[in-house]
């Protein structure tokens, strides 16, 4: 049993995080190196050289064309991790290669498989297609959380927090009082969460976009793909409006917002948001209030999600805690991590 | 086993300390949350929200009235620990509640019961009278000490390190070389330790706040009430001097010097200290320079323990100390102290 | 088996450390009180008093003529770490005693014998002369480093890494392409590594103190004596120039590196270093450039090997490194070492 899901895909970056530089990310405990090559393509491979442990991304290594030069003794790898050179001799160890890891960029993100490279399949990456659809106009950033994983998830599968965490944001008093829906599909491997507030206040998160007036119809449909990603649909309407029979749904803003769940250690997390609308697009000012307003609830959540990595630190063994209704989602997702890490 | 004596009454703050705002203190290892409430009294909870352990005492979370709401979900609890509303749903869960701990107000301090508040018998919570009395000024505070509880213990049972760590404050030579009478009444729970010197040189702590000059009587009597209070009665007088035969005892100043020596964690201590003397009553000035002069003497003692406590976590396991005469009391303390945490 | 080799001199400091004043410095785990007595010999013992386990170094602890008094209840010490006095009494126990650390100073070091002093042998002292030898002069310093010793020992038994972390100091790409030739001599406890380039660049370091101009033969030859001292005679000359029949050479420049590796803990080590050199004698803008030039090359190798430490802290357990050719003599300092540990 592993502290994470093994064999799963994880976000490591976005794809504009990585040129071609050399470029470090921890996931899942694995410190892994990355760089985009000459032909556009992100490299994934232990940040490690095989030799004495140096970290390939630590100066003084660097990137010479597409080969990484070990800034200790000079082991030098090329794009697929198989060493070329190495100091004081010409034979090269058949030894020294360092195993890539699966890597895909899709959805503006660079996923990595942690685990057996043969039981990757890029078909099993679930997608988040808001982010790179040029009818939607997207805002992303990535916070460091110390805390572990599951405190993220349990966060983002019970939104009953808004109303408390984020009064004067996102939250009103209806996001608390209104009962959920939870279902829960095994096989999909999909958890989704349904609280349907059809006469509530706008919170300014979405007055100010959005421009709307009075009270609203705010729906949020969340679906959550243990492990690691998360979306929230967000729909924002004038009360009573509902979607036409077709599917289309003209009277309502809309905005994705998808989280990455990447564990970085144990106790800490890579906490990557995004923030996609079908509305205002290209509106750099709407865009720059919903980016700072979103950075700054996400920055609410990391300051509690800190304090309860905190607090769990210091209890007592066998804690329990006590859960209610509006834990339904997020104890459902709990159990299929744990079955997830069960297995790993 | 415990590492701290259970079921006793620790001191968890100076009564002005807690107003009607939300407080916490960590004692013995527990975060308590306290708050005086409407009509005067003094609450004290568990400062860690049934539902997802959020503390109570972490912004968003708020005092209403009598009742705190949680920053997180929004669980809200009385003021006797009641759960008195849950998110999402009317229906509260029986056993949402924060069992409270005994807590009494008395001689200017808070006091707490830590262990079965079944056993919770305010009888038994020793005194400091002194520390409310109008026949004294009192001057105090309180200092983080950063080691563990029993250092601050041996300390303030062997006044013989005055002459070394305080020398300039409170120490003289005759101090260290002045031997010492102990007593134990284990039945009181009580360790007293007296050390009578009759013709001593006169430290500045003393002179400078009573005015006296040249040598003097100077007694020091320790009643330490394990775990938590220490009283020393301290006696300065013109050489020759002793009380009457009716208890009166005009010639002479008298200081009360009040210590709680509360757990905070096992490496942690807060060290409450007080002084009140019955002598230039309300002269603030007096008063400013015990105040001053006292800090100065606790912290030069943190300082000395907190390198203890580094030196306790770095030596090989089995180390053994030598003991003498000077450490008689300190050494029964240890023991009862021991005693304690056997049955707990 | 110890985490370091027992039964071993270790060089705590430099003489010119340590004067009439109290010095702590720790050694294998251990923390070491010295002092320069009247005599001008060397103390050292625990930096622990008997009674309470205060440091004898740390303030208001004294030294009073040639004894220390600790600071927090007097226990008073001669050089030898005989108890002399304590407070409250006139006997002193049989106990009260510090045993003192064999110690010698040479070559401009304190050494210290860390083990049982009977098995103390000074002759076994590794040497180091050309450090007080008025034919060279010498520049030297010590810097702490966050990583355990053996990382150290690595790192100067290969100095291929020499072209990769200090290129432009000391490396240039013939050090690393360059064989090298090891011996073990398992008898005498000295591994030595070999590496003769006859026709190689001039690095900075040699060109400006020297003033030679063009390519050089450069040898590089390593003693080290595990566990603590290494030296590296390090011989500049124009191509072509060898050392003569009479052992005489007066065509080359002759530079002895040598470092002493002192464990502090199992994951902190002092790394002293001296530089010592047998042309421009008594040159300060020499013995400046080299100084500055040479902590440089430290402080490159200290920022590298802590963060080995720091990787190794967070690597799974068995991580196994790949060894090539330029590892042979730090593979067989390993394993000497190694045994040095079993023994222990």
């Amino acid at each position: 049993m592993s502290w994470f899901p093994r064999d799963q895909w994880y976000v490591a970056a976005y794809g504009s995080e990585i040129a071609h530089d050399l470029f470090t990310r921890t996931v899942c405990g694995e410190p892994i190196l990355f760089w985009r090559t000459r032909d556009g393509s992100v490299t994934a491979m232990p940040d490690r050289c095989v030799h004495r442990r140096f970290p390939l991304s630590q100066p003084s290594s660097r990137l010479v064309d597409d080969q990484v030069v070990c800034g200790y003794h000079g082991f030098t790898y090329d794009s697929g991790g198989k060493c070329v050179a190495v100091p004081g001799q010409t034979r090269i160890p058949r030894t020294a290669r360092l195993l890539p890891y699966p890597v895909v960029e899709q959805d503006s993100f660079v996923w990595v498989f942690v685990g057996d490279p043969a039981n990757a399949d890029a078909a099993q990456i679930p997608r988040a297609p808001w982010l790179v659809d040029p009818a939607y106009t997207t805002v992303c950033g990535m916070e460091p959380l110390d805390a572990r994983y599951g405190l993220l998830v349990d966060n983002l599968l019970d939104l009953s927090h808004e109303t408390y965490l984020h009064g004067g944001y996102i939250g009103t008093p209806e996001v608390a009082s209104t009962p959920i829906d939870t279902a829960v599909d095994e096989d999909a491997g999909v958890i989704s969460v349904s609280r349907h507030m059809d006469d509530a206040e706008c919170p300014p998160f979405y007055s100010k976009s959005t421009g709307l007036q009075g009270r609203i119809a705010r729906w949020q449909d969340i679906e959550y793909m243990p492990p690691c990603l998360y979306t929230l649909h967000s729909r924002i309407g004038p009360v009573g409006s509902v979607p036409r029979a077709d599917g289309t749904d003209p009277d309502a803003f809309h905005v994705e917002v998808v989280y990455a769940i990447t564990p970085e250690t144990e106790t800490t997390t890579h906490d990557f948001w995004a923030v996609a609308r079908d509305f205002a697009l290209g509106d750099e000012e709407v865009s720059a209030f919903l980016a700072e307003n979103n950075r700054t609830v996400v920055l609410q959540d990391v300051v509690a999600l800190n304090v309860l990595e905190k607090v769990i630190a210091t209890e007592p063994e066998g804690y329990q805690e006590l859960s209610i209704n509006i834990d339904t989602g997020g104890l459902a997702a709990r159990r299929m991590l744990a079955r997830l890490c069960e297995k790993s």
